[in-house]
């Protein structure tokens, strides 16, 4: 069968690791369609895999099976897990990796939600497994690099149609990062942070564009102790320090023809406010 | 259809904006064949972006589809495109990305020729539509990523074999970066400049080889304030800095196991002047 | 035909010759599969192009044609070949990028070691053909760029099942690199040296872990001044610096959530010894 598998890991491309890892994909599903997600997450770095995970997963066909390999815990108790979604499944280790997909799930007001990473029940739709049954592995299993060993064939046997009941017994939860969720306080701003920092150096926060009141003049963003007041459509609206509703309708923080990053200093985790202000022209 | 793809972006390989466009190819024709070209062009820099698919395209097999996302005014007024040529599509903004492409077919005296980017007529042989019949976007389509709610889309379903009038109404003219040709002075000497500079540090110049006089050691590049006599067949056949054909067949300037460009603080947009001389040992 | 095709070149992804090299082969196989090991060999740097194919090939299916261009000699007299393994076929220049493949072959008292670069017989086994037949090339040939011109036309071709007889004549000697083979001294201890350093900063030396003493305590390992008392199995069950087996069965000294390399101040080629130590314990 022709799926397509993703791969996001922290092994970057000077190395033969991502290579290896393919290489048993194909040995085992010769018709496996292979796409790069990332390989330059900062080694180690699971919230920043989770989020650019979280950024892709959702534009892939149904049936799209996606490895995670950032994996500080290779080797040691963690476990290996499948995630199944209603239209994907993830193979990957159980270290907060799939946060963002799972919270994609957890809409309702009982969802797992917490501020360190810890276990957390599965929301209802969701299923997983723990990868236990060694039969799919390749043999021996390096106790240093389980992508090429054990994700890397799980994930391609599971792509020649295997149910996950076949790869290890069920679990109910699966370890959860802190929720990126904003928070909105009672004079009815919205608190976030910078979440993610892309190539451009555009600020990606975790308040959701959807929360925001209707006029986009009618708020200003607070970072880094600047006040943008209002937000603009597209790039072109506005010169300098911008806010607008991102690609994944989230709040970003951006630059005109330049980097916001740099101008600000900012970094992964600074805080956000946005507040409602008094629309422009009224 | 199996048809080949070709990404150019200045994405980077850091964020899943690369991967979020593939994934809507796949679910659109999931036979397509992807192949990157280059994600690394630097932010918004679009005449590099030319460039690189400029010495790319013609490599590929006929009927490939080329897609080209360096689009600093996204969301603003500029068109999105499609050009056909005879063995290939291009997908993109209409912000000159593709005036390499369209250069290889202006080779007559009335080409499109200007100092300034803006509104060229299509030279004979060359097909256009803007983009502008909605049915084969994603929807809705973010107003800040173009690349994967309008041209990967666009792409994925010309490469199912639609023919380019259903996606918009014909143009006749598109823009095009000031032309990279070198100019001819009185004196028979050539002037043209750096184009781009390679991963090796090789000067890439706009001195087309064929406008070069036949016997290698009859010509004197200058460059940088410094003179190489005579042109070299191969890498190996110099010490030090040296002037030969490059593999697009356009002249370079290199140094001999090392970076032209670091040894001679070299830019793109340099002058480089090639200047006829008496040939060596007569 | 379907065959996996995989690309080892320090061509970098700023610059369109990879895309150029993909063309050319999709071009002559259509349904060649591509797979990228590393593009980000540093320029010219034939020991670490010959490393990061070594590390991939074996994991990849039974008829894999393995493509590696890091070429300093392009253009000169040095020749084009292609190797064949029982398992795989290798194509590029001859000047040592396959010495790990041939060095695998070749375990018996009778292989090929040396310590300079130089041509050794073929071990049993193994075929090579010299490219010497031109109906396969592109035409012209680029002088500088034979990856495209040469040598991505004759992968494609054997990828279609051209037996490699048809692409020039037998050759019964491959130019090696000095083998990276560890020496073992009189008293017990094996030195060898740094072969690799991987992007998490972990070194990668020569030392095959079964040439170590079956007790992991009963080792220590010196490097760069610091000595490592025993080996420990997985990165989690140390602090600090350690020394484990690597992925590829090999001795790996590295650091726990942090780069080996930075902390030692190592570079490839650093001498690692390893020596005999009364076990922990006893």
């Amino acid at each position: 069968m022709s799926a397509v598998i993703t791969l996001t890991t922290d092994f970057g491309l000077s190395d033969a690791y991502v290579a290896a890892m393919k290489g048993v994909i194909l040995g085992i599903n010769p018709r496996a369609r292979l796409v790069d997600v990332s390989h330059a997450v900062p080694p180690q770095d699971i919230g920043e895999a989770a989020f650019i995970l979280g950024s892709a997963w959702r534009y892939f066909p149904p049936g799209t099976l996606h490895l995670a390999v950032v994996d500080p815990g290779v080797g040691s108790e963690r476990r290996a897990i499948i995630l199944k979604t209603p239209s994907a499944c993830f193979v990957g280790p159980d270290n907060g990796v799939f946060s963002y997909v799972i919270e994609e799930y957890s809409a309702g007001p009982g969802s797992p939600v917490g501020s360190t990473p810890g276990l957390r029940s599965l929301p209802p739709g969701l299923e997983a497994v723990a990868i236990t049954r060694t039969e799919f592995w390749r043999s021996p299993v390096s106790l240093t690099f389980h992508g090429r060993d054990v994700f890397a064939p799980v994930a391609a046997h599971l792509s020649l149609g295997h149910p996950i009941e076949e790869f290890g017994e069920r679990v109910e939860s699966l370890v959860m990062l802190p929720s990126p969720r904003a928070e909105r306080r009672a004079d009815g701003s919205l608190v976030g942070r910078v979440l993610h920092i892309d190539g451009f150096g555009n600020l990606v926060t975790s308040i959701a564009c959807r929360d925001l009141p209707p006029a986009r003049t009618g708020v200003a963003v607070m970072i880094a102790g600047r006040e943008i007041r209002g937000l603009v459509r597209t790039y072109a609206d506005a010169e300098g320090l911008l806010a607008l509703e991102g690609s994944s309708g989230y709040l970003e923080v951006s630059l005109r023809d330049g980097s916001a990053r740099d101008l600000l200093g900012a970094g992964v985790g600074d805080q956000v406010i946005v507040r409602p202000i008094a629309p422009r022209g009224q």
